[in-house]
């Protein structure tokens, strides 16, 4: 059965890169996702598949249900775009001035449509229902995962499975973690309200500019002595504006930071720490501020059973050279939303074609990946998901 | 001689406020103060003065001359307004969006002007020779005071004086200062060149933003520690520009300052320090800076001699309640170029009107001043002028 | 076999706490310990086995050989007290002033042995050779594991042992690490060489005092920014001083701090950047620096297999309730040495009696541990060391 | 009778010198001057002058009344030394370890009681009264000025004058001011109460020495962004102390600095800043401390009047080759008691001898001063005291 789902993706790869090209071609950005979300449609349509759409939002969700009884394994790809001019001379280019399909989600796509008509096509032979989700907007928090999820994308779902295509990491390679292998991902904003004044007359102001600096040196402590070192977090001020004429005192300063975490209990504690730290500044220099934090995604949090059976079915597929555990990575994803609901695993799958040096990052206007990689994601997925009946079989045996 | 210049003055103040309510309705940008100028030029041609246009840019000059020999004395008012919308509500508010007479350069135009009026009318008693210098763009650096001395505004003059009418002063009061009155009034920029990443991945970056803050707090210390503290020096940051997304580090961050000073030992020294201050903490922190030193307008420094001349005929002024010495001032004025040509006095003529509680500051949109501190302006400046031959004589005498 | 063993300990269970409690009362400082080196040795020879004294200062090493070849398998315990007043009041608290065992060394020995006689008792039905090593001077850096290991008491050994009671762990936990458990330790030392002078005139003086406190939070930048967040790291200030009258402003400050890190780059990067942000503050101030970084022991590294089996076996002794993975500690251990010549695991075996709410931490003056727990460490190494043989050979057949 | 009184000082000038040097033989500290007190008291009553000892500590005050009617004039010498080893070579050295006239106060004596000798001897030619005020204990605060006025030193007297030899101005030069000429000195503590704990666990602690950094550089705010740029002002943090093992977090952490003004208003401004900023540079770290500060000398503020006469008389002095405006000083002076009672000036009389290309500093333990001084500085506050009248006379009859 695995051999078979195996020769039928090798022999549909063209059609995956034709589909993944497509989609590059004509990026959209989160939450506005309509063209895509029509595409894939449309694609189910054509294979006789069942599918729910606007699901949450952009969403489309289908299913395909085995000849025999089983589990219920969901399967998700992203397809939202990001705002980057693509700089990439290649014939698929995005055709869309400033954005880009610059992190992956047309392959997951492509990976995920071709998987479902391949198991559509093997259904009289499969166990259990397959729940193909297409999430939308996944770059832009709050995200899509989550009202997909309100909207009923995982009512009866025993497990999931999703994977990202790691253009830094070569093709062959997966990469898996139990436990948290993505971060919490959350947004503040600090707003120092001084005093202004002339730029010759400092003591009858409050500066700001030199308030918010030394707010930002104190933050740093925050990680460096307030937070068990072997906790990873994170706290980035991106943003420091106080924009004035040169002989003037900012009445004002904004910054706006991240902070990045892998549990709850730190990221509450940070939260307070970075307000409790923000009020002593300001009284010890007779100023008030604004502080806002917003929660972004949680850490991705995989689980032991699902991630460990993805790592072994890995191993079996002869694309596949590498399977190792991964470092937790500090950047976000909301399939962090799915894994708080259901059992299942988030994995990278390697995509960086052979004799590729150095390859762009994800985010990068030249980012591209190794299209064999969507063949590697394919499989693995869909063989974990037809393979973890058994597992839970032999489970129920012991 | 000096009670008749005191009587034909306060005959022509309905004239003087008249004039300087023209110009309040109609202010002009530095440099760009056309209609001004030619409003000067057109009151000299009615009252049959000399004068020359064009001065230096939009400077006008205008020749008064005794019957009798003497010295030759430059009284000087300058006459460009500011970016800034007036939110007054007189019958005399700005006509022009956005520009505003909110310095009270207005006022000096109209003192000035019917001081040359009324000058001219007693010129058959009068010693010496008079310079009325109608100065352009004293508000932005560099100014127009520099530009009409070289095109020969002191040419021949043996000495100069000059007031600013001062609204948070109350009228009646003259202050003046043997020395330093104003302080230079310098630019400075600095770009911090680190290296811009994800906001999650600090170690791949040189974050500008914190080598920025630590910098903003490092310079502090020029201040605190470095100069003698009986030298006021001013160092501002005022303004501190990073502007990115909240998940990204900042690749560069921009500091824009002002020095001021007194003298220029402490002036070269704080060039000089802000740049070693810079080197160290780049170093620190692997970065690189681009950073610039402009000199704006030197210190005002007061001959003494002429200063103390000053203070002397305003007590006999009947206005005058009080003649008093004035701490140094940290913003700047470029009447300091002329006090390095000749010897001369620059002074404070308070103009807050009786009965108001606290004067809106110069350069508010709210700014008005003592209309009645114009006459005393007029006197002082005047009175000065045409007795300063008395005093050289006696002190030939001696 | 196992079981005799564990009743052969059970049944020395009181001499195991007689022992224990004179150690208890007679501590010595690190590499003083010649009175506890003359101890262990006599309880030996009354055992009459074979051991070889002053190996590498004050270590005892005894060899105790099974009556069937095997691998060679050594134990380790440390045997030196620290610089701090016994503050408990119970029978057998420190009889030497200012000295105490307050690390639980004393239960690791007495547990040790114990367990050597009884595997001597054994030795008859035991496989291999088994070394027992008793180390001096654990709390001290360069620490005895060092010079013991030149002096040969790991020659001819195949694989190593060794525990620490955990006082703050309940008896009856276990917990073990594969890789990296203990941190690698090192200490550094900066003296900022400013200039001195009268309080009251900073601008002729360097204020070592203010250099110093900008560098102290300059360095919190290296573990908030510069390492990667998932790597583990401490950098700590632990001295600051610079002492004079009030009204003086330092010449010298002078700060020694420790670095704690689990791999080797980490620690190479720390010591140059401690060494780059001290070198471009002392730039930014004119100021002079001495700089010395000391390696202290290196992080202790489990090796797999080894610790995998400790934990197997763990499961099977009675006494034992739970066999958990453990956080990386900061803190560090002279173990890390023999791990670095020889495969083995360092685990730690918890120390805390039932009903004791909180109990005071490691180098506390009340300090004291739950004595049951020696009977734990001495079964768990025990067995671990007789069993590893069994574990070797089927790994052969495989 | 002024030149009268320059002739008896001259010829006085062996007996000056024979007493300063005695006096440089045997100094004694502040508070302890008790054999400097006998030795002044004995040479009164050889010279028949009327004196009260013991006054307010070891002070002494001799008074001489002149025939005519008159004002009350003192004149005010101290005669404490400082704890510093004599290092240089000359037949007049210290005798006494560790003890030394390193700041002129010898000089000081001396000149004051060979004047008071003469103007005793020219009593019947002089108007008013004049009393002598010998100082103990300047050097330590809270020292002798305000004991000695409290026992009534200062009962009856109108006008006050003193004066400091300075080595490091050339002799005859007199150095002057009106208003503020020298500063108020005070002194501050305080203790950052943080969490000690072990070096490599920073979460479980609040790290005393990285708050109290923070502290340090936020103090620097107080002078570079707080004060007006116009008011001279020093915040010097002398002393840093928090002294530990190098793998500790540092439980506490003492400043000790001192506050440098010539305002009250900026003194009260600054002790409550100081104290605004630990408050909240400790609520930001959830930390606590002890602040406390302590009132030292008050400003010298000179009078008006007095000042300019004191001037107008140096200039008649064959020996005064130049009187000048002095720049305030930072350091401090109990003159500033005197002061705060009675109208008078305090001025710096030069006494670096001419070929001395760089004199010692003051309080150090080569300082020495040219003698000639002296001569002038008996002159000055002599002919000071006694034409006093006559001005006062003049301005009775305006």
């Amino acid at each position: 059965m695995c051999s078979k789902l195996e020769s039928l993706l090798e022999d549909s790869m063209e059609e995956m890169i034709s589909i993944r090209r497509y989609l590059h071609r004509h990026p959209e950005l989160s939450f506005q996702e309509k063209q895509t979300a029509a595409y894939i449609s449309d694609y189910y349509t054509k294979q006789g598949i069942k599918h729910r759409t606007g699901v949450g939002g952009n969403g489309v969700v289908a299913k395909v249900t085995g000849a025999k009884p089983g589990k219920t394994i969901a399967l998700r790809a992203d397809f939202d775009a990001l705002p980057i001019q693509d700089e990439k001379e290649v014939a698929y280019k995005s055709t869309v001035p400033g954005v880009m399909h610059a992190c992956g989600h047309d392959g997951h796509t492509a990976a995920l449509l071709v998987l479902a008509k391949v198991m559509n096509q093997m259904k009289s032979e499969l166990e259990g229902t397959y729940v193909f989700i297409h999430q939308h907007a996944e770059e832009y928090a709050p995200g899509g995962a989550k009202p997909m999820i309100e909207d009923g994308c995982l009512d009866g779902v025993d497990a999931i499975f999703g994977t990202h295509l790691w253009a830094t990491v070569p093709t062959g390679k997966i990469l898996y973690r139990v436990g948290p292998i993505m971060a919490a991902a959350d947004r503040f904003e600090i707003e120092i309200k001084g005093q202004g004044g002339h730029g010759a007359q400092p003591h009858t102001t409050k500066d700001s500019i030199v308030i918010a600096s030394q707010l930002v040196l104190a933050l740093q402590q925050i990680v460096s002595r307030r937070i068990n070192p072997i906790e990873p977090a994170v706290i980035t001020i991106g943003s420091f504006t106080a924009e004035n004429a040169f002989n003037v005192i900012a009445d004002k300063a904004r910054l706006i930071g991240t902070v990045r975490t892998f549990s709850e209990e730190v990221r509450d504690f940070i939260e307070a720490e970075i307000e409790k730290i923000t009020r002593g500044i300001c009284l010890a220099s007779d100023s008030d501020y604004n502080y806002t934090y917003f929660r972004g995604y949680p850490p991705v949090v995989t689980h032991e059973k699902e991630t460990l059976h993805l790592a072994e079915v890995s191993r079996g597929i002869k694309e596949v050279d590498l399977v190792e555990e991964k470092e937790p990575e500090m950047t976000g994803e909301d399939f962090a939303y799915y894994l708080q609901k259901v059992k299942g695993t988030f994995f990278f799958t390697g995509a960086k074609a052979e004799g590729v040096e150095v390859a762009y990052p994800h985010h990068h206007p030249k980012f591209d990946f190794d299209e064999k990689a969507m063949l590697i994601a394919a499989k693995t997925l869909g063989i974990a998901a037809i393979t973890y009946h058994v597992k839970e079989a032999q489970k129920a045996l012991v």
